[in-house]
């Protein structure tokens, strides 16, 4: 059997605990599967004291992360630290310098600095791989980079926010506002402590910059991804949407187009009957495109103990199985470095307003519409008690200007009541 | 840039001259992810005179496969062709021998000599893909092996014959009976030369049967397969199953349970909300389970030339990037044996019988199920016009063999017309 890989894992939390156990329950089988053992030589966290279930005491300890990563006994270093910068960028760093491969969580990090680290390593022969890093537990890094390295990529979609979808579908089910919901999964433990993270759609857009990289062979540009938080979907539009066919996901959307690479991690409606439409609860999941394989949809569970000590060992065992992969998926250093689009694609529009109950009230509507060059592919006024009226509108493809122009404009027609709500339709 | 890896493809039907445009297409794609040229020394196929799609002037032509497969411009012979036995595995123990890796699409050859195959590779230090085996585009294989190699696998399902999936929506969306839907297929050339292998599940059982052995480190076990075609599922099955709130699927499962290992290819209910019962048409679907990750869905196109193609370069370019990995996740010589599970996993089942309109008719069938020690978990009668009335159960879990039993005594009482109908009802 050949050499031992030597692991140093910094960072304890349930990732790096979950990661000590499956490497603790399963060495023969990983061992069989890489034909060499998989040892942790050393462990580093912030709190030695803190009550952890699992056995640590064969392990090293550091109480430094960077004296960790540049241990001579360490071949790969494993960062579950997370957080964009400080002590897990450190560490990283060291790492690389001392001539390490590296496996990450850390997308954070990744989105900020990934092309700089993957340099790195790459000039000095390392790996760097971060399939924990997006969607916990669902191989999609491995179904981009290698899976899917024979097709030019046309689009990536996901829901990689699992809180999100937890509060959208529960908002659905429960028949409860927003506010409420986002209270209740603040309780449950859900939410990340800055909670903008999660609801602001950051931590979503870390990933899809990511997936982004690998698949169009740009630099990761986060700063690029339009981000659109989930906070002004009303349980009012989750149901207008119902009736019309659709539900309301906080939708990730990377492609290139002409007008140069999209990002955007936004609200969409998609087909209520479409694997999208159909993904409830806090899972994940993940559509590639490609230009020969045509669609490949991935669901699993996007985060928790197991799940992302599961995409953890993938990477350490391509790793101890010899595999040298680039970071994303070619050398950084033939990476492009990539034009924002500065228009999206255009796309079906749900319009929602309210509506005051006087004659010829809907063709100042449609007038606005028509002068904006929307056009209107299907309608639905509700009925009503009171002086307004709930009118939906499914548009034909438009522009998203088009649409915020009309929006503005709407208003000043004096029938419409409050802001109108436009929401992209993705086809899916 | 590196050497550029020199492949041999044997076999030019829909998938050689797929996986040759892609070669075309994209060479420069490729030498950016994989560092090096892919280059086609030489190609063979049965009809020279052929017309194809492809501009095949700069490759040498061989007559012979063997010839081929052991040219010594060919480092990667990518076998094509089909087949168990004959030119297709000629051919791949030639290649070996001459020590060559192989990528192949061959389902059938590797069922049922998978493991003799890998060890002659390994044991010269070379390599078996087959990612196109097994699900067309989806990267199922290396999902299994990869992806997931730090799990303890828990069980495989899947819908991975496309043409039985076409056939069972095809008849409940159209009301058509099994006979005319399989007529239609084979019309649109849906089905295999021998339409046995599709709608019996012998092609998908092989299928099963090689992610079978990654999941569960055992040799390839296709005789083991416990195989039950599409061929006698009625329509009328299908409309009951629906009102029960679930659809028929042909279903994959394999799981190593404690009476050994669990392989079974046939017709099983599975609840209609659920991905596996959300599928429609040709797509295919697989479901992997594993100690850590949870569930992990995969959905694609099982077949056609694009997204068959994209998984035979995805085995190319993983040679090509310097990865090696055992065709079977671990070395062949370190499979087990398999012990075939005698008896399945117990499981709820579905039961639909004809029952004459007479008192105690439904007295007579609980006695029989109760003597059996099956417990009724729902039961259905319907309305009726003539002399017979449908019941439908569902059983809460049981047996195979107790089914059986009681299904062989049911008609007896005289009370129930006909064959009663059982399908097991698996839980997804």
């Amino acid at each position: 059997m050949s050499q031992p890989l030597r692991l140093g894992i910094a960072g304890l939390g349930t990732v790096g605990i979950g990661t000590v156990k499956i490497i603790q329950k399963h060495a023969e089988l990983l061992a069989r599967r890489t034909g060499r053992p998989i040892l942790i030589s050393a462990v580093s966290a912030r709190d030695r004291m803190k009550n952890r279930d699992a056995d640590l005491s064969s392990y090293v300890w550091e109480e430094d992360p960077v004296r960790l990563a540049t241990r001579k006994d360490v071949d790969v270093f494993v960062e579950l630290m997370g957080g964009a910068d400080g002590a897990a960028f450190d560490a990283t760093r060291a790492a690389i310098a001392a001539g390490k491969d590296v496996v990450t969580a850390n997308k954070a990090m990744l989105a900020h600095h990934g092309h700089t680290l993957a340099a790195q390593a790459e000039a000095r022969g390392h790996v760097i791989r971060f399939e924990a890093a997006v969607a916990g537990g669902i191989p999609v890094v491995k179904a981009l980079t290698e899976g899917l390295a024979g097709n030019a990529i046309t689009r990536v979609m996901g829901v990689m926010n699992g809180t999100c979808n937890y509060i959208l579908t529960r908002m659905e089910s429960a028949g409860l506002a927003y506010a409420e919901v986002f209270e209740e999964a603040r309780q449950l433990g859900y939410l990340e402590a800055d909670p903008n993270l999660d609801v602001g759609g950051i931590d979503a857009g870390h990933k899809l910059s990511l997936l982004a990289a690998i698949a169009f062979g740009t630099r990761v540009a986060f700063d690029a991804v339009e981000l659109e938080g989930i906070g002004r979907i009303s349980i009012d539009d989750i149901r207008r949407a119902a009736d019309m066919g659709f539900r309301i996901k906080l939708l990730g959307v990377a492609q290139m187009t002409g007008r140069g690479l999209e990002q955007r991690m936004s609200p969409c409606l998609v087909p209520a009957e479409s694997p999208l439409g159909q993904l409830h609860g806090g899972t994940n999941m993940v559509v590639l495109e490609g230009d020969s394989v045509g669609q490949i949809v991935l669901r699993g569970a996007g985060a928790g103990a197991g799940p992302t000590a599961s995409a953890v060992m993938s990477d350490v065992i391509e790793i101890a199985r010899g595999c040298r992969i680039s970071t994303f998926g070619q050398p950084a250093d033939t990476l492009a470095e990539p034009v924002a689009a500065k228009a999206m694609a255009p796309a079906p529009f749900y319009l929602r307003m309210e509506l005051t109950d006087k004659p010829g009230a809907l063709a100042k509507v449609a007038t606005i519409l028509g002068e904006e060059g929307i056009s209107i592919d299907r309608m639905r006024q509700y009925g009503h008690a009171d002086a307004s009226a709930p009118v939906l509108i499914v548009t034909h493809k438009t522009t998203r200007e088009a649409i915020d122009h009309a929006a503005r404009r709407l208003p000043g027609t004096g029938v419409v009541l409050g802001e109108p709500v436009a929401i992209r339709i993705e086809s899916v």
